[in-house]
């Protein structure tokens, strides 16, 4: 996604640890207690503007939620939204996926969902798509038993390479659409990206695989 | 595939036994015999009019093929090929899927290719898909351990279907393009299908699985 630079932005997240967790180590184990209710945890991955995450969190208020992204002045835009809404049952992390078991124990999240996730198409980059299979690792190791990922895409090539590195990786493949808005999924909530390559004409794929 | 009806059709098939397979259960477990070379054996079930079949044995001398196709006046048409070309390495048996146990023996035959096998859209009728589980388990019992399948179509429905299938029977998928003309596969044999509906802009899907 591009960027604007918001040297400020970072200042804004620390304002909000009611919706920023401050320090995620330190709930590692524990995520039942940052939250109003004890309920379920989902996390995405790439959060982006939080539309997706905020979006969920309204239509499923029995679930907690968890936007992840990196990008400071990014992620203040899923801040915006989170405040302006006051929905209690999401929160931010603005840190890094490779970092996610300093912050979450095996078990302390019930679903993954991965959106849009960058292609990195260069063969030379595949360990960074967050489909590879040392994020796989990570993933599992952070989530219930027979967790699951809900993977989206508009981009043809990873969602390719993801249904057999989800394969190789010894995942089950419960479910598949190879162009979403033209079939009976109901209940989908898009991503700002996905609004925008949508509209122009682009197929979106969707999976959901479970760890065995 | 629509058929003409062709009542001379079976008279056809049995004027020419070195081609078409009178007899094959005859042949179970020891398939080398019948043909020229000792080499192995890669089978299509639903060869259709058998340009597939004829192309993959032409530009594979070093593969022993057999095209399967219950429809007799459909059959016959594989058959004037191989006629016409006198190609040694493929034959064609006149046989129902459900029956190939009866015909090979488990590690008889070393790949099987399903190319644009019939939808059977309605869920009522899933059991008739080429991949569903009864099927699956059919070729396993007639494949060598780690055998693979090699299937492609144009029907989004049934390659949105087939990828879970053959994840649920624990297959894993080594390989798999959302859109194969465009892709960077070499060696593409097009069926007459194929090559009628890709002329009309329809995508073509394809995968490769493996028994594990």
């Amino acid at each position: 996604m591009r960027q604007r630079n918001k040297p400020w932005a970072k200042d804004k997240l620390n304002e909000y640890p009611q919706y920023v967790i401050a320090s995620p180590q330190e709930h590692k184990g524990n995520w039942d207690t940052v939250f109003d209710q004890k309920q379920p945890l989902h996390i995405e991955i790439g959060t982006g503007k939080g539309r997706f995450i905020t979006g969920m969190a309204k239509a499923n208020p029995h679930i907690n939620y968890i936007g992840i992204e990196l990008a400071d002045s990014v992620i203040v835009s899923a801040l915006d939204r989170i405040i302006e809404e006051e929905i209690p049952n999401v929160k931010l992390m603005n840190v890094n996926a490779n970092d996610l078991e300093e912050f979450f124990a095996k078990g302390d999240v019930d679903r993954v969902y991965l959106n849009f996730s960058d292609p990195w198409p260069k063969s030379r980059h595949a360990k960074r798509r967050l489909t590879y299979k040392s994020f796989l690792q990570i993933y599992e190791n952070i989530l219930v038993d027979q967790g699951e990922i809900h993977f989206k895409t508009d981009n043809q090539g990873l969602f390719e390479y993801s249904l057999t590195s989800f394969s190789e990786y010894g995942m089950l493949l419960t479910y598949v659409s190879l162009d979403l808005h033209k079939s009976d999924y109901e209940g989908n909530i898009m991503t700002e990206y996905e609004e925008k390559f949508s509209n122009k004409g682009s197929r979106i794929y969707r999976c959901e695989v479970r760890y065995q």
